[in-house]
């Protein structure tokens, strides 16, 4: 057939096990399943949010306005910039893509952290683009600085902070990154966790403002999909210059977010008590997992989201306590494929962490 | 900046006018606006799919199942063949995007007729793909044959029905052309319109079974943006061999489709008496639209679709009829942008369509 021979070999992301897997091949309820697997809001959906997506059902036989007017209006009055600084995405992940797709040809390089989000690296082999990494897995400003200056690559990524491991660089050390970086060279500044991150330490706060007054070829990028819950809507954002976005829109697919999903995302930006009900939960029980793994001697890093990342010892095997924990109905996310013994936990309500740690715990006592 | 050099000449797709941007431009009242310009559904959405849309906003944080295990299945069910045959893109947009991306690389060739989806020619662009174009704007089996002798493109995209024209091939004319063309170029059938088709002519049905059976290097593609009213939810499918969809598959983003999107589909599959309203009241509305035609000696192209385009006489512009309907409130698709004098008309409801051809009438006789 007429494909190109690159795409044989392509392996495609590892989802979190999503629940209705769970419910058919472990015979589960729903209403006994925890899933803490895929960063998702542990308090759900907003009411507002609800209530909004309640009301917009019957307009769902329209395009959407692929202007995006409202949503840009939205994001521009929150960031303080202009609608012309925002491109919306079908999860920041679209961005990604874009990106790649708009810097690199074949052949070209990308800077990543050694252990980072993966779509960097799947978005990459679909367009037979190389990836170079930095020597350690958490974020390293020295580390990226010596390796773009070696490899010159065409586009680097930062995620802050950075997943699957929850480390995050300061924001001086960010601006000592692209102080180095020269302007034909973008940087991707992946922030999907960035409102944690700044909510716990403001020496972490990257403001997309200060960026795009600054940086020229830097791109702040933001998804609705953690704090804002709204995972399964697909909506994510990236801010720039203006002519950074002008370039970058014209490779962006029309309608590519749902009529649901753009009004939801308004409103979700509107409902403050919810975001800080979010926030306050999640660091108040990510307590939980550090008491817990402190007492049980399990290595963590500190993390600046919404999970987190322990690093198991030699004789717990992270694909054994996911699977034991599978048969109970709790869905963690082994870290096996980025090569580690560690597994990444979201952090979830006071019940559901409860639950978790309880069974951890049983699983390291057999 | 780092972005590659053509970037800067691609143009965007121009998308039919949100209802919100005339409600901002004109001034004109929501409930007074009528969208005859997008194709979409005039009946609405199925009150089936509401109440779904509405029992899964709760479920808006988690993210999608990204096997989409629930509705292959009722696509394979509804076609009476495997989950495997099928993949699910964001429209069928997507997979028409997929397909330029898996074959081509930059200066390859994709043919298609003279005026057709734009689309095509869009994602060619954005990946420097070269387009050639059959002599006429509707569909000529002949001219397809003979052009694709002479250039060899990649990929082959057959609009069938053929927008924004209307006009459509036979079957048997579609497979004179696949049995010409070698297993090593691709071939899209674009069904997007296919339903209505074969609803007014048995000779323009074509079964995706049939083709994935005999013609390993073919594609159908399909939609729930027209027939079954989502076009704002934004789901298409393209159904091929497994091979052929395992190695597609392996480009598709995940998460590409938002899970009330996904269940929304679902449903609307199941409300057939939704979909044989629409139907009905599709072609029987069109002949309004051709009689008027008739007696104003307006040329139209006979349509397989729910639109219909009317080639204006010299004397009337398309872009003047256009704006002042739009003043009017009434929007519908102006096809100066595909270099002909002509406008493309949703087939609306008894009160739209009386509405439009009175204002249409109107500004003939000025």
């Amino acid at each position: 057939m007429g494909f190109k021979k690159h795409l044989s070999s392509l392996k495609s992301y590892e989802a979190g096990k999503p629940i209705e897997l769970v419910i058919r091949d472990y015979g589960i309820r729903e209403k006994d399943i925890i899933k803490l697997a895929s960063n998702e809001n542990p308090l759900g959906v907003s009411k507002k949010v609800i209530k909004t997506i309640k009301k917009e059902a019957k307009n769902s036989y329209r395009y959407p306005d692929d202007s995006m007017f409202e949503l840009k209006k939205s994001l521009a009055k929150k960031y303080n910039i202009d609608s012309k600084n925002i491109i919306i995405g079908q999860g920041s992940d679209q961005i990604i893509e874009l990106l790649i797709k708009a810097t690199a040809n074949k052949g070209d390089k990308i800077l990543t952290s050694a252990l980072t989000f993966a779509m960097y690296g799947i978005y990459a082999s679909h367009n037979q683009v190389e990836i170079i990494k930095t020597k350690d897995g958490v974020h390293n400003a020295d580390q990226f600085i010596e390796e773009y200056k070696k490899s010159k690559p065409n586009l680097v990524f930062l995620c802050l902070p950075n997943n699957p491991l929850g480390d995050c660089l300061d924001r001086d050390e960010v601006f000592r990154i692209l102080d180095t970086i020269s302007s034909d060279t973008i940087v991707a500044l992946d922030c999907a966790y960035g409102e944690f991150a700044a909510y716990r330490n403001k020496n972490k706060e990257i403001k997309p403002k200060e960026i795009i007054n600054k940086y020229k070829n830097c791109i702040y990028l933001g998804t609705f999909s953690k704090l804002y819950g709204l995972g399964g809507l697909r909506v994510g954002y990236g801010i720039a210059d203006s002519k950074f976005i002008d370039l970058l829109s014209r490779i962006r697919p029309p309608f590519n977010i749902t009529n649901i999903s753009l009004k939801a995302a308004v409103t979700s930006l509107e409902d403050s008590d919810f975001i800080k009900d979010t926030l306050k939960n999640n660091f108040k029980e990510m307590e939980a997992y550090k008491d817990f793994a402190k007492n049980k001697n399990i290595n963590f890093i500190e993390s600046y989201t919404n999970f987190i990342t322990f690093i198991l010892p030699k004789n717990v095997d992270s694909s054994g306590l996911c699977e034991y924990l599978l048969k109970h109905g709790v869905i963690i996310r082994d870290l096996k494929s980025y090569k580690i013994n560690a597994v990444r936990i979201t952090i979830g309500t006071k019940k559901q962490n409860k639950i978790v740690l309880r069974l951890i715990d049983k699983y390291l006592k057999r």
